[in-house]
């Protein structure tokens, strides 16, 4: 049944081929100095890096330059980060990039003004915060985590060999999202389809728990069919405007919190991903397609009627005389072929991961309880190993 | 293709059966005096209405009355609405009950602080408020409309035989709406099914345009399924909360604006329904069911690949062997052995439409240009010929 909760998400979206012209109506609102927040310079290349800077000189905007933001974030660049905001005592924050910045740029806006380490007060006290926000708005150049939407934030832990994530509430919320399917393609096509696993992913942990199929379960489902038939075109001809802007919007709807009203949410794969990506600094995406499958087959028979239902649903598997084993696992067969068709990595070796890591990569795997089966710690290092 | 668009919807929603409560968070951020608004009574009767007053008591509230909102909310009581939050200089808009008073609310929102007729500037020249809103916030007693999370309002002008809604923008949305699916067990039967086909044809006027099977397309398919599932089990057994709930959750998403993205939108069947409903004054989901299947029928040929579509997708038809306008067929007739297990009424005739009202309905319709046919004046006289 639909449980209690609220919703609430007041992320103004932009989308199309000529959103960024919007950013004329949203920056006034804002204060004069503004921090632009952008990764290693792919938008000085494309030209997305001037058009920005010309609306927000139009705007008469003061700019504070903080570039370098890396894939995985990183705490010493998050503490860079507030160092920058807090000396040019900036008024907003605009992130011009993937997830990772959108992520990166909300984690400085609960840091500036707190006096504790953000480190240890958001991903491992995991307090709220209680401190001025800084108001972020968002250009998204990648689809993937739906960062645009939502109050998530990942950060890592080089030295800790962790890489947790903070779901903060609507008030860190980006104010505005800029989405434009053109600035998308031009990520290559590994990054590309390491974003669609990851829109497909946080589709699965949602709808794979509670057995209740109610209203999410249906819209998961929705998102996850419009992935996969754009994801097949897209992975053909990545210019294809159509699937990339279905591609988009799809990441966004998956993680702003509409899809897990009523649910208990799992999030296990997301878990074991990041434990991977402490280790190996793999893409995100990729870590969480490497150990889907070991993780899925594992825990099928804990949630058999979901997965029954994922066949039927998701990949129009015809359920005539079949039991709900035999849909099961046909149903993880054709999304393990659907993972092959994109091209991504569906083992943890490939992505640099040892047999030696295990051990540790088992210890930094947070275990949460929201699936069909709550894992022992010898359940995750067999699920590890299996995805070597 | 998904077009360019904006989306944003900041209504907070507190949805469960212990969600009232949630008033308390809410009521200290407006002023001092509040507008009860509410309709014939019933929640008198069922005790929402004592609930209510404590909580505004409890939270230091004047509670101006403001009653007898009727199921299609006339201009002459928007006026008076208005006039008595003018002489109350009220601060904020507490609607509870169903969609009408929601919709209410939101007019006299907008029409507070206005020099102009409300009729006249909203509903017939059709001009965005440019004087200051008052906040309206809504207790939900029956699900259907989906105004508790959007900005319409339908309003009927009995002299002119007008029944006219307005979508307003963002800043007329309710600040919050508090679904409680419990609140709408006490309605009658008829109420609920009206309420359901209301729902159901939301989702089909931003579904039936276009052909572009876009992320949209597959949101409102979900809902659809949901829809259909959950009305089964809930007519059976009005009282199943699993099933009232999964419906009402339905019914906000199905009209807060996110699946008509990169839609064209239809609302034919609306603008049919609502001259029937001038005339007749039936209640409004009833004559939006009585005048659906001629209109569908009529204009199936103009979109024969989405209902092909529809019945596949929404009813599970299988297409095996079929051809577009054999699949189409099917769904449609799944469409109406659904409505008849329903209960709904399938033609005018039984909501009180003559044949000599013909003619007025026809000129009372007004021609909307978004779906697969823009029809003339003489199409909508024959498919409300065919509707008798």
């Amino acid at each position: 049944m639909l449980g209690n909760f609220s919703y609430k998400n007041a992320t103004k979206l932009y989308f199309g081929d000529d959103s960024l012209k919007f950013l004329n109506d949203e920056l006034p609102k804002y204060g004069k100095t503004v921090q632009l927040i952008y990764g290693g310079g792919s938008i000085k290349k494309n030209g997305i890096y001037d058009e920005v800077i010309k609306i927000l000189k139009d705007n008469g905007k003061t700019v504070v330059e903080d570039s370098g933001v890396m894939p995985n974030p990183t705490v010493d660049k998050l503490r860079e980060g507030v160092k920058i905001a807090r000396e040019n005592k900036v008024d907003f924050l605009l992130a011009v990039g993937g997830g990772s910045c959108c992520d990166y740029a909300k984690a400085v806006s609960v840091s500036v003004h707190c006096d504790d380490d953000p480190w240890e007060k958001y991903f491992i006290r995991f307090e709220e915060p209680d401190c001025k926000i800084v108001p972020v708005g968002c250009v998204l150049t990648m689809a993937g985590t739906g960062s645009e939407m939502n109050g998530g934030s990942v950060i890592t832990n080089h030295e800790a060999k962790l890489k947790i994530g903070h779901v903060f509430g609507e008030d860190v919320m980006p104010k505005f999202s800029v989405l434009n399917p053109k600035y998308t393609m031009s990520l290559p096509k590994r990054q590309m389809v390491a974003g669609i696993y990851d829109i497909f992913n946080h589709i699965c942990e949602q709808y794979f728990s509670g057995e209740d199929d109610n209203v999410s379960d249906y819209l998961a489902e929705a998102l996850m069919k419009s992935v996969i038939r754009n994801s097949l075109v897209a992975v053909e001809n990545p210019e294809d405007y159509e699937a990339r802007s279905n591609i988009m919007w799809a990441a966004t709807w998956a993680l702003n919190t509409l899809i897990s009203r009523g649910k208990s949410t799992d999030w296990m794969v997301h878990m074991l991903g990041q434990a991977v990506g402490a280790y190996t600094d793999a893409t995100h995406g990729m870590t969480l397609a490497a150990v889907s499958l070991p993780y899925y087959r594992y825990i099928m028979p804990y949630g058999i009627n979901k997965f029954a239902r994922f066949a039927t649903e998701v990949w129009g598997i015809s359920g005539d005389s079949k039991t709900n084993e035999q849909l099961a696992g046909e149903g993880l067969a054709a999304l393990e072929d659907w993972m092959k068709k994109l091209g991504l990595s569906l083992n943890i070796t490939e992505l640099g991961a040892t047999p030696d890591m295990i051990d540790g990569i088992t210890e930094a795997t947070i275990i949460l309880d929201g699936g069909y089966k709550v894992l022992t710690a010898n359940e995750v290092k067999e699920i590890l190993k299996e995805s070597l």
